[in-house]
């Protein structure tokens, strides 16, 4: 199906508080609650990661769509999606094939601030 | 002690990606894994964050310190601080004080969009 078939569903844009801007999804291991990595998503990423349930982000760098292990086979598989009460952040609760992180971590969120900063 | 003696080490300035620019922050309880909710952090809301052990935040809306609880007490008490691979995006494991949203749910994403969106 192409991408441009997917749009989002007027109940949901409606829950969006801005739907022109790029909001912050965090995607969450559904079955032991890691979070895995924090990314993008625009209204269409966001209605395509509804529509094929694979999370699928607006890249900031390459300014494009970006379907998550698309290149590297690390899917999300999407088990659930949640919008805070002022419609402008994403939890995906999802299911990791691979690792999230390009560096081959698990997650994105490795750095201990706290130990780093004593 | 008063919020401008608070600054952040060299070694946890240097991982940032760009110290000038709003990063999003996702609190987590520290038990359960649950995500509560998402807001942001200047380099200052950080340092204080790091050095109170309290979770505090940039308000976007009100252009100000927050410090999560002040009115509410609905305080967040910092058990650890992660940074992600890239240096713009937070997770604190928190032990959260009553509930996160403003709207008495524990968590703010409490918006269902798969079963709204069907």
């Amino acid at each position: 199906m192409p991408m441009n078939q997917h749009g989002l569903s007027e109940a949901v844009r409606k829950l969006l508080k801005d739907s022109h801007t790029l909001i912050p999804a965090i995607a969450q291991d559904h079955v032991s609650g890691k979070i895995l990595m924090l990314a993008w998503m625009n209204e269409e990423s966001l209605a395509i990661t509804l529509a094929t349930k694979k999370a699928t982000y607006w890249s900031r760098s390459r300014n494009e769509l970006w379907v998550k292990g698309s290149t590297s086979g690390h899917f999300q598989f999407i088990k659930d999606v949640w919008l805070d009460c002022d419609g402008d952040a994403l939890v995906l609760s999802v299911e990791q094939i691979g690792s999230a992180c390009h560096t081959g971590e698990l997650s994105c969120f490795h750095q201990n601030l706290l130990e780093i900063s004593e």
